[in-house]
């Protein structure tokens, strides 16, 4: 309460809280008082229903906003299976593949090379969203069919983003694993549908959002009953301008502390240029990760769609062999 | 060209810009050679096709990447009709209303007092993203009828927030103006709906876009023929914590300078509390914004939503009749 | 206290608190214990003392870090006065002039241009600090000279900027207002000596400093017993690329709410473009600034220091034209 | 040039370029002509001089700002020799030690403890630069003494903060290493001051400085004539709320592109939380990072300054333990 609520004003919030079934205690300060409200289920209460109070100075949440992705919700790791692969588990997952699928010689090319340096899940673009209404907007349905092609031949699950809430069912029909891109993180329609696909769903974080604000979404696909979720570091927003996205190397451990969802980094998205993704890669096993999305192309310098931040199947291939002695030396695998 | 870029690294670069058809022109520096590349539509060329040349050092963009949203595309400023409303002229066009529609009672309240305090257009929300999916989630059709319905009562147009691409239709059969909200500036399945509309579509910036992204999104809107395009700066995301989201008051003159269209200013989703959403109006109506956009409730203290934000019946009359001289002063009226 | 802390750790907690003389009040939640501290000065104890015992999941202050510059300690507002020139009272103080002084003439047709069409306080930068070792440094002790000189011919209070602490008496000496810049906001000792100097200072904000890291930047000078500061808004770095830095306008509101003393706004530092800096004036006059603070030169193509930014004589009149009427819509005048 | 620029804006462009010796060639578009300049020191002039000319449109800067620091001016990686440990070669180099010197005790069971455990270099703040001035400001000059202590009887370089240009002298007297803030990174008296102390500088990043202007900053320094610099990352401020500071991982990789200096990490003040130091630290050695700066305590919860982000004696010697295999991993050894 600001300085010299009066009595009237205190007892007003107190009968707010009281009606919503809140327990109320009053710690009364030289200054202030502050009026602590208890109960299971604060941190789904808006804190504006308090703040707008007359009297009231600030309203401070202590329990988050989100329940079902967090550590307290669920103690143990998480593992998500995925068309046979575990994320979550000792072994770090290698996601691999090109931004969009371009067509069939360019997927399978790609597909094949990751899967021979060691990648466990291929992925590819049939859906993209674009900055531009005059870029290649993806291949869509027959995307989809050039990954589910390329699951049959290589016996690797496949993973692709749906930026519809009405391609989920669509998408699900091809794909072993959805992905929700970083700009739909809050697309709360596509979110709920994802949530209700039967098939685990990678989230990218959105590159603006607070961790808080990213498990609040988790808890919206968590909500639909399947636990299959993996969070997607992938760069955020800042006013560093080196680099397309400042990759937030702390989001792996301080998700490791407060959820027990797997956690993998993108970072081809958050390095922008190819020479750049090794180094953050190395970093994120490191730091703990336990998966890696990889942006590869056979022929960079062709590719339709964001050519300059994928490795070519050279470079990933030799990424890939450095990133197995720093796997063991934080006591994993790839 | 980076330091020591070999001739067939830069005769390379050469042939690419010739194959697209565009220009070329060389700089020769004492330590650098620049690639000079001349063309009518280089801002719709990704970088990348050039920055993952062997020897290329970095690629800047002179010419902007979104064309129909330009000043330079078309010089006049663009007035907006709305429902017999012109937003962009010398008249500063308020829209006022509850964030969210929760019923007759409330919304009737609310609209005949904002009409009656001058207000123009009639805002609230049927459909509501919501970042928790415990938080109420709008009346949805229900909340269009009545919507409409306040309209044919009050003689007033309104306008309504579009969450799903599929929704459109339906929304645009209630509304008079669709609004496209900040965590779907970037939905480009949902921009592309509601271009084909036939209706007008406030844009509001994405709470991390810059405006050079929130100036492309509108082509998205453009691209589809229709015009009738509003910007709305509605605050972005930065490292203050005092206030829920930093409002750019520098977006309007920077817009004016270069775009076409209107620019409205929302300063309750800003603001976060009400406290502050007067003098963040009077600012921005001193800026040389063409509009507002103001949540009022008739009872904020039992909101469904964003109670702390709104401005109640009397605040509202009373920001009007400050706003008054502010938009005399910049030769305006309200 | 974490999900589970047993009860020694909140005994210890408890106990520390006690050793520092707090009040102590447990707040049994059902799934935590939240422990209130109470006491006078808990603004002023790290959090960190309690953050670090064990069983401790988060330390949350209610009370704000800084004192002497807040509404709470002061309720009336501050007005501080600079050789006969009150800022905060009803009158809107224009100071203007040059970024830096590059000679007598240039520094003499600034001082009388801006005096004649109505700004109150000359500024003028004598030490520069410049982001590059290769540009302009300032004239230094001659610069203070000149700035002396146009005080005596025009009886123009002066305020010029100081960056070392060991240059606070020399800088003193010279002027009437002494100003401390944004990358000096937290230059301890150059706070603590300016706070000594016997001379009002503006204090700009950190260009990515908080409003409650600035008022406890505030709270340096005042500790050393005058109460004559100022605070200029200036623009804080966020991800915008459009303009330099973004005018935080709602920093104004926060601070008449949080603080007593009087608010002021640089719009060209934030602009870095004088074609920008009408409307961002415009807006802070609009939304409550005590004065704004104005960059100013005779001939801007010529400026050896940030002429882009700088108005030149006749865009200044112009816009103090333009600003009248602006104050009086709000109750004040320039 | 602005679409539509006259003849004689262009020619007033190239008239000033050719008064600065630059060399010019005109680019001319379909839309729009671009004037190239061009000259060997072009980074060292301000932009501003051309973008504040009649029809021009903006400045692109191709060259940088910094010329010293810069990988092109130096191709081989600079070494940093500090009291016999060599910086920025294969193995790498851990500085550790408290916060703030306390006393002789406190200082003297750290310093052993982290010899023991493999660091190579003491660090201790005897000036401490902090936010309230209510704070502990350390022991100054004794603190520095007790400092030399250490490294007599450990034979141990030491490293501390100077914080005022006047204080350059002494400190240097003391220390074999000298460390510039974050808040100080654009202190140019004291850069001037520290380039001149002939002994190498820790130059910690400003939290909301670019790389770019970190890389100027050092030029400051290495414009003294001494290029012993080493550039520490230490976290930039951004939206994120559960941490201190982001730390930034992608300044290595940047870093190691464009510039010949070594490059170490300081997980503790990113952090703010010893809990998360571990995985950060471990990060920075995998992205290729030259040495980290560790902030270690013999009893944390008693520390009067940053104690959370402190790890004790026992938890910074398991962390040695984990450091190793990562940089064998990497090629190097600790």
């Amino acid at each position: 309460m600001r300085t010299g609520a009066s009595q009237q004003e205190i007892d007003d919030v107190v009968g707010k809280a009281r009606s919503l079934e809140l327990g109320v205690q009053l710690n009364l300060g030289t200054d202030k008082t502050v009026v602590a409200l208890l109960g299971g289920n604060t941190g789904q209460i808006p804190t504006d229903i308090f703040a707008v109070l007359p009297g009231v100075e600030s309203v401070t949440r202590i329990m988050k906003p989100y329940k079902l992705a967090s550590r307290e919700f669920r103690t143990g790791n998480t593992i998500v299976e995925c068309g046979g692969v575990k994320i979550g588990g000792e072994r770090i997952i290698v996601i691999a593949g090109p931004c969009a699928v371009e067509g069939q010689d360019q997927l399978m090319q790609a597909a094949r090379a990751v899967k021979k340096a060691g990648a466990s899940v291929l992925r590819g673009g049939a859906f993209k969203p674009r900055t531009s209404p005059f870029s290649f907007q993806g291949l869509q349905k027959k995307g989809l069919e050039l990954l589910a092609g390329a699951r049959e031949e290589l016996g690797m699950p496949v993973v692709t983003e749906v930026v519809d809430p009405h391609d989920v069912k669509l998408v699900a029909s091809y794909a072993d694993m959805l992905q929700i891109g970083s700009r739909n993180m809050q697309n709360f329609a596509l979110l709920t549908n994802a949530g209700k696909s039967q098939r685990p769903v990678v989230l990218k974080r959105g590159f603006s959002c607070t961790i808080t604000e990213w498990l609040t979404a988790a808890d919206y696909l968590l909500a639909e009953g399947d636990n299959r979720v993996v969070l997607c570091e992938r760069g955020i927003r800042t006013f560093e301008d080196s680099i397309r996205f400042s990759l937030d190397i702390s989001a792996v451990p301080v998700l490791k502390k407060n959820s027990h969802l797997p956690v993998i980094v993108d970072p081809s998205h958050a390095a922008g240029h190819f020479s750049l993704v090794p180094a953050i890669a190395r970093a994120a096993v490191a730091a703990g990760a336990d998966g890696l999305l990889i942006e590869v192309h056979p022929n960079p310098k062709e590719a339709l769609v964001d050519g300059l931040q994928s490795l070519s199947l050279t470079n990933f291939a030799a990424l890939m062999e450095e990133l197995k002695p720093v796997a063991e030396a934080v006591g994993r695998y790839i």
